[in-house]
């Protein structure tokens, strides 16, 4: 555990560019840091926002990926869990060339959200790190370390929707269709899924949708829609696009005395903004990061879940794919797929 | 009862004008209907709103207030009880000059909110009008018609401020003056009061306020002084001006990961903005109207309160001013007076 471990990683040298498969240099974990072997990791929006939006045009080279399940390699001092999660990250010190245990061609490798999980090893802080039931099969749950915690927390823990509600989920990614399922889950009687992809509304039935609108079948704003098809509006809706103008449709779309909206999806690009009045009505705007889950304790239980038949995770999985077609997935998430599972060999 | 009454009443012939004592018809109640002889009134920013920033340039003439105790004088069929109460109306159709029971000179008088209580008698729904404890002063629970309520019931009801947290007042006129109220009873330890008048701070103090902050003292934004002040920003704001930068200040001024921030000032001026990951990061928007009090029931809740010397209620009061200094009473608020209570003898 004290030699330097020699492996390929997925790097990212500049934006808008494919990422390349090289062979880096993974550090020994230092005090509090676990070096973990990749067993599974998935692609994750997020991912290609930092790639293609800007979000941080200094932060090249990166290793990307922060969702994956894998086997502890080797430890620092004081750490015994087992298993690799994404967590809330602090980005500009996680982004640090100094915090990174990567290198390539003898370069400091950025660590994407201090984690990095596109490469055979990596070495994050034991924080970041969760023990799960070792009987789970990595390549399904390596999908709860972000987007369907997200979704489905959203739902029960940071929108708390009740049993007999209406909902509704703008946007069925990944992370909407985990809102449906916790929507679902927690007893609404209805859901309703909006999307401008009417592809998407199959695979959200399956997840527990009941009714379907695509905003371009209509002249009116989706608000209204929404409105009428319900009597004055949801009880709860649910943002998982990463829109302001999406955000706003949202809130608007609850009934004013009481409804709940949360943003679930992420932008820097705009401010959301509406009228006091949408607030002062009686409705609650809310965001959640992570669904609301403290992920040490929320993940293990969301494996749990998924080992107890509580939790669809396998119907998320679009694609099995092995590590060199890490553009291919890529590219297929730009393109609307959803979540693409790989397992590295 | 079944007698036209002619009375004095202030009627707001146009707007920007100072109002003029009339004599005006009151009809008798219809069915649900109250005619009530007002004994005193308050004046609330809402009417100076409407009379001044242009609400509804369409509801000339209109006799304003909706903030008034007084005695059942006649009922139309079913009606039981005894106190006039602000409650939130449909102000369109509450401004229909055919809902109005109210003439002056022959022409139709709009009813402000369907209320109108700067008049010696006025006549609303039944669903306007609550009965409260007869032994109550009407010249100072007037005032619990509207702004105490509301900000009162902004800080305990919609906030749900907890014991030992510290929170923050932006704005503090009558509804600040009662949301700081709010928040000592229910048991913040610290609660910082914001305004740009610091000749508010004293009364401020007097409802419980441990901190004062003029945002002109200062270089910096209000949020970032109010992070440093509490190491990570309040537990709970509450905006009490009705200005769109000031409701994203109070926002930002929460603590990122709980925090809960109440707009309960109004305007239709502007929207409010915020970038989305303000609320991502765990904050929590909400807005008020009535203090989230159900007044039917939360008006006499409040008058045993105030008899029960458990709620502030004179402290509030400024003056003391006769019907006929109503335009005096106008130009005070105007200025930044808080409540002026008058008696119509």
């Amino acid at each position: 555990s004290e030699t330097v471990i020699k492996c390929k990683a997925a790097v990212a040298w500049e934006p808008n560019k494919p990422v390349t498969i090289e062979e880096i240099e993974v550090a020994p974990p230092e005090a509090d840091e676990v070096r973990i072997k990749i067993v599974a990791t998935s692609v994750c929006h997020t991912d290609l926002y930092h790639l293609f939006e800007g979000m941080h045009k200094d932060g090249f080279p990166v290793v990307l990926g922060h969702e994956a399940a894998g086997i502890v390699e080797s430890v620092g001092s004081g750490v015994t869990e087992f298993h690799l999660s994404f967590t809330q990250g602090d980005f500009s010190n996680a982004m640090s060339p100094l915090r990174s245990r990567l290198t390539c061609k003898g370069k400091k490798v950025y660590q994407f959200s201090g984690i990095s999980t596109f490469s055979e090893y990596t070495v994050v802080k034991q924080i970041n790190v969760t023990k799960i039931d070792p009987a789970a099969p990595l390549d399904k749950v390596c999908l709860l370390g972000c987007g369907i915690c997200t979704g489905y927390g959203a739902a029960v823990n940071t929108a708390k929707v009740e049993e007999g509600s209406t909902c509704a989920v703008f946007g069925l990614g990944a992370i909407g269709l985990a809102a449906v399922m916790g929507c679902k889950n927690a007893g609404a009687k209805r859901i309703i899924a909006v999307d401008i992809n009417p592809d998407k509304f199959e695979k959200a039935k399956v997840f527990g949708a009941t009714d379907f609108v695509n905003p371009k079948d209509h002249d009116k704003p989706i608000s209204q829609v929404l409105f009428e098809m319900t009597n004055g509006g949801v009880d709860y809706s649910l943002e998982c696009v990463g829109n302001v103008g999406v955000m706003r449709s949202a809130l608007e779309s609850t009934i004013p005395a009481w409804g709940v909206s949360v943003i679930v999806g992420w932008t820097t690009l705009h401010d959301f903004s509406a009228p006091p009045g949408d607030l002062i009505a009686g409705r609650t705007w809310k965001g959640t990061m992570f669904g609301g889950f403290k992920s040490k304790d929320g993940v293990p239980e969301m494996v749990n879940a998924y080992m107890n038949k509580k939790l669809m995770v396998d119907e998320f999985i679009t694609d099995n794919m092995t590590f060199d077609q890490i553009n291919d997935a890529i590219e297929m998430m730009k393109h609307g797929k959803c979540f693409i599972s790989r397992s590295v060999v």
